[in-house]
C-alpha cells in the first residue's frame, strides 16, 4: 500500500481522555476514533489488525472442530424471558423497541439465540457433539467507558457453543476449547494464563478467564511463575486425543483472579519466589455450564437409550476488539507500538527519503514490487514529508521491520533495514534486504 | 468438511411463510434461520457464501482504490441532527436511548458518520481524491420485512464514500465506482444493469441503481435488451485511467426503474424488438450529492488557490446479504440452488455410497485429501444415510460438482461426476476426476 493513497490519521499530540498507553496510542496511529462513548470506528490501520486477530481465532477455532456461523445482533426480549436473565441482566443490556413496540435487546451474549437454535433443528445424540460459534458484534452499556478498546460499549467477540450428551463429554469439548485458547494467544504473541474466575451472570461451575499480565490490567491476578514459561502445544496436536493432560498441566499451578483467590491457598500452594501477584487483563472466558439453559429452554436431545436429555452446555468467549488493547499494552516502548509479525497490520514499513530521486524511486518500487510478489505486506511512504515525521510515524505503527532508501545509501548499493522490537540496523544491499525480510517474515 | 462434523440443517419441508424461491430455498438448504421478523442468523452453509460475496466485494473495491474501515452499527443521533437527517428519516430508523438517555440509533447509512471523521481528519486537497468504506449490519425498520435476507430488517451493506475537491473529480471517483460494481456482479455470476434511479433520502442528482432482473424483483424496469450481453471490463483494466467511455457505453442505452421511467422516451429511442419490459431486484445504488453533507456539517478542504471549499462526496451501497437472495433467483432449478463457482460455499460434494466399505472409504478420502491440498473446497458426505437422501441434499444445496463413489463403480475403477448446472454426469478414473475438478475450479 503506498502511503500517498491511504488513509492514515496521525495525531501529534497525546489526546488527553486516553489513560492508558494502548488507548493513546491507537488513537495517535491513526487506528480508531471515538464517535460515542465507549463506541469506535476502527481506521484502516486499526481494522487490519482487527481482522488479523480474527483469522487467528477462526484458524483455531476450526483446528478444534468448532463450526463457524453468525448470529445477528439484535435479539428479541422473549427468548430472554424465557431463560429468566432478560430482567436479571440490569442496566448493562441495551433495551430497545421497534416500530411496532415489540421489546428487544443488542446482544451481550447468545446463551439464549444458540439454545434456541440447538433446540430447532438437533434432536438426537448421533448430532453431537457440536460446536458452533461466530465472531460478532456485542454492546454492554457500562456506565464508564474507558481504556479505548479494552473496555468499550460495542466491542467485538467471539463466542463459542458447546453441545454435549453428557457432562463427561461436555468436559471433553471444554479442554478442546481450553486448548484452542493457549494457541490463540500464543500465535498473536501474548502469555494467557487460564486462572480460576467467577462465572457472574453467565454461570456454571467451572470456568477459567485466560488473563495476559500487564500493569493496567484491570483487576488483580495471583499465580505462579512457571505459567510464564510454559510450552504451548504446536500445530500438529490432534485435538481428537485426550487433551486431560494438557489441560492438567496447565491447572496445575495456583493462578486465580482476585473475585475468588484464597490468599492462604496461593500462599501455600507456590513457594514465595516463584509467587506472581500482578495486574491482569482478560483476553478470554470459558465456562461449562451444564443445563442451566437448556434445561429451562427445552433444548433436549435421546440419548442411545431412547431416553430424553437436556443437552449440556459450554460456552466460549475471546475479546477480539479488546485483544488489540492487550496486544498493545504488552508490546510497546516510548516510540509507539511493536507489534508481533502475526498481527501487524503490516509486515514492514518501506521509506523512501526522497520520492522524486530516480535512484530512491527506483530502489524503493522495486522492492516494494518484490515483497508485494513474496506475500509481505508493505507500507510504503512514497509522500513528501521531512525524514524525521516519516520516522517518527513509522517507529508509532510499530510495523516489525523498517526499510529506509535514500539516495546516499544508494550511491552505495545500500539500503538501511531496522528491526522495530530490538531497533537493531544493518546495511544491506537491495537483493539480501529483500532475503532477510523473507526469511523474517514468511513460514 | 466433512459432513458427519459439520452443521447442516436441511429442512424436508417447504417452509410456509417463505414467498419467493430464494427465501425458500436458503431455509431448506439450512443457510438461514429466522429469528425474529426481518432478523436472521447465518447457519454454516449461508455464512461461507456471504464470507465469498464480500471477499469479491472487497478486493474490486480495493482494485478501484477505496480503502477499507469499519464504522460502529450505533451512532449518536446528535450527527443526524446536524444534517437535518433525523427527524426527516422517519420511522424505518431504529431510535434508541442508552442508559444515561442519550439519543442512539442503529445505522441505516453512514453519511453523516464518514462526513464527521473526514472533517477531523482532513484539510487539504492534497489528500484527496478518497474514497473509505466499509461492510458492517445496517437496520432498516420495515414495516413488513419479507423475502427472506432480500429485504430484511438487519442487513449486511458494502458502503463506500467518495471526497475530492470539485464536481469534476468527484464524477472521476463515481466512474471508479461504476465501473467497480461491472465487476463486482460480474464475478458473482450475475448480469446488473445500471439504471436511473430516484436518490430517495441520500439526495443528489447523479445517480444509478444496479438491477438484476428477475421475476420475483421487488419493482418492474424498463430497458435495452443489449445490456444483457454488454462486455464488462476484465482484469487488466487501469482504475487509474479515464474511465468516461466505459460509464458512456454503459449508459448509452435506455434503463430506468418504473419510479423514474419516461415511457415515450423508453419507447421512442429503444427499437420494439429490443424492449425488455421486466422485474429486477436491486443489488446496489450509487450516489454522487456533492456538498449535501459536508455543507451543513462544516467539512472543507483547501483549495490549490489556498481557499476553503466544502468538498464534494458520493456515496456507493452493495447490498451484500441480499445478493445471495438475488443469486439464488438467477440461478436455480425445481431440484436447489445452483451456485456459481466463485460463490459457492463449498466447490464439490463428495458422496460416499457406502460409508465403512474399504474400497469406498479409501477413494473418497483419498480424493479428499487431494483436492483440499490444491485449494478446492469439498464437503465430504461420509455419513449413513440412504443415496436417495444425499443426491437430494447435494442438488439442493447447489454445490458445482457432485463426486459419487461407489462400491459397483469403484470395481470398474470409475467415480461418477456430476455437473449440477448441467446435470451432465461422466464416469472418471480417481486421477480423471481430479485433474478434470482442478480444471473447472482453479484459476
Amino acid at each position: 500500500m503506498r502511503l500517498s493513497r491511504y488513509f492514515l490519521p496521525i495525531l501529534k499530540e497525546t489526546p488527553k481522555e486516553a489513560e492508558i498507553v494502548s488507548h493513546r496510542l491507537m488513537l495517535r496511529a491513526g487506528m480508531i476514533r471515538q464517535q460515542s462513548a465507549g463506541i469506535y470506528s476502527w481506521l484502516p490501520l486499526g481494522l487490519r489488525v482487527l481482522r488479523k486477530i480474527e483469522r487467528i481465532v477462526e484458524e483455531e477455532q476450526a483446528r478444534a472442530g468448532a463450526i463457524q456461523m453468525l448470529m445477528p445482533t439484535l435479539q428479541s426480549a422473549d427468548l430472554w424471558r424465557e431463560s429468566g436473565r432478560y430482567d436479571a441482566y440490569g442496566k448493562e443490556m441495551l433495551r430497545i423497541q421497534d416500530r411496532h413496540e415489540r421489546d428487544m435487546l443488542y446482544g451481550p451474549t447468545n446463551e439464549e439465540m444458540i439454545t434456541d437454535i440447538f433446540r430447532s433443528y438437533v434432536r438426537s445424540y448421533k448430532d453431537l457433539p457440536l460446536n458452533l460459534y461466530h465472531i460478532q458484534w456485542k454492546f454492554r452499556d457500562e456506565v464508564r467507558p474507558r481504556f479505548g478498546v479494552m473496555r468499550g460499549r460495542e466491542f467485538l467477540m467471539k463466542d463459542a457453543y458447546s453441545f454435549d450428551i453428557d457432562q463427561e463429554k461436555a468436559v471433553e469439548s471444554y479442554n478442546r476449547m481450553f486448548v484452542a485458547y493457549l494457541r490463540t494467544y500464543k500465535r498473536m504473541g501474548l502469555t494467557a494464563i487460564p486462572m480460576r474466575a467467577e462465572t457472574g451472570p453467565i454461570g456454571g461451575d467451572l470456568s477459567h478467564e485466560f488473563i495476559v499480565l500487564a500493569e493496567t490490567g484491570e483487576s488483580a491476578v495471583f499465580c505462579h511463575a512457571d505459567y510464564l514459561t510454559k510450552d504451548v502445544p504446536g500445530e500438529d496436536l490432534d485435538f481428537n486425543s485426550d487433551l486431560t493432560p494438557i489441560v492438567k498441566d496447565w491447572t496445575s499451578h495456583y493462578a486465580a483472579t482476585e473475585d475468588v483467590v484464597d490468599m492462604a491457598e496461593f500462599e501455600g500452594t507456590v513457594p514465595e519466589e516463584k509467587r506472581i501477584s500482578a495486574r491482569g487483563i482478560e483476553v478470554g472466558q470459558t465456562f461449562y455450564f451444564g443445563t442451566k439453559y437448556s434445561e429451562p429452554m427445552g433444548a433436549k436431545v435421546a440419548t442411545s437409550e431412547g431416553t430424553e436429555v437436556p443437552v449440556h452446555m459450554g460456552s466460549y468467549g475471546v475479546g477480539v476488539s479488546r485483544l488489540l488493547g492487550a496486544i498493545i499494552e504488552a508490546n510497546h516502548d516510548d516510540e509507539g507500538i511493536i507489534w508481533p509479525a502475526s498481527v501487524a497490520p503490516f509486515h514492514v514499513g518501506l521509506i523512501n527519503l526522497k520520492p522524486g530521486d530516480e535512484l530512491s524511486d527506483g530502489a524503493c518500487e522495486a522492492l516494494y514490487a518484490k515483497l508485494e510478489a513474496a506475500g509481505i505486506e508493505v507500507l510504503y511512504d512514497d509522500t513528501d514529508t521531512r525524514a524525521g515525521a516519516k520516522f517518527a510515524t513509522m517507529d508509532l505503527i510499530g510495523l516489525p521491520f523498517q526499510v529506509v532508501a535514500g539516495p546516499r545509501g544508494l550511491k552505495d548499493g545500500v539500503l538501511e533495514v531496522k528491526d522495530r522490537r530490538t531497533g537493531e540496523k544493518e546495511l544491506l544491499s537491495p537483493e539480501a534486504t529483500f532475503d532477510k525480510l523473507k526469511a523474517a517474515l514468511t513460514v
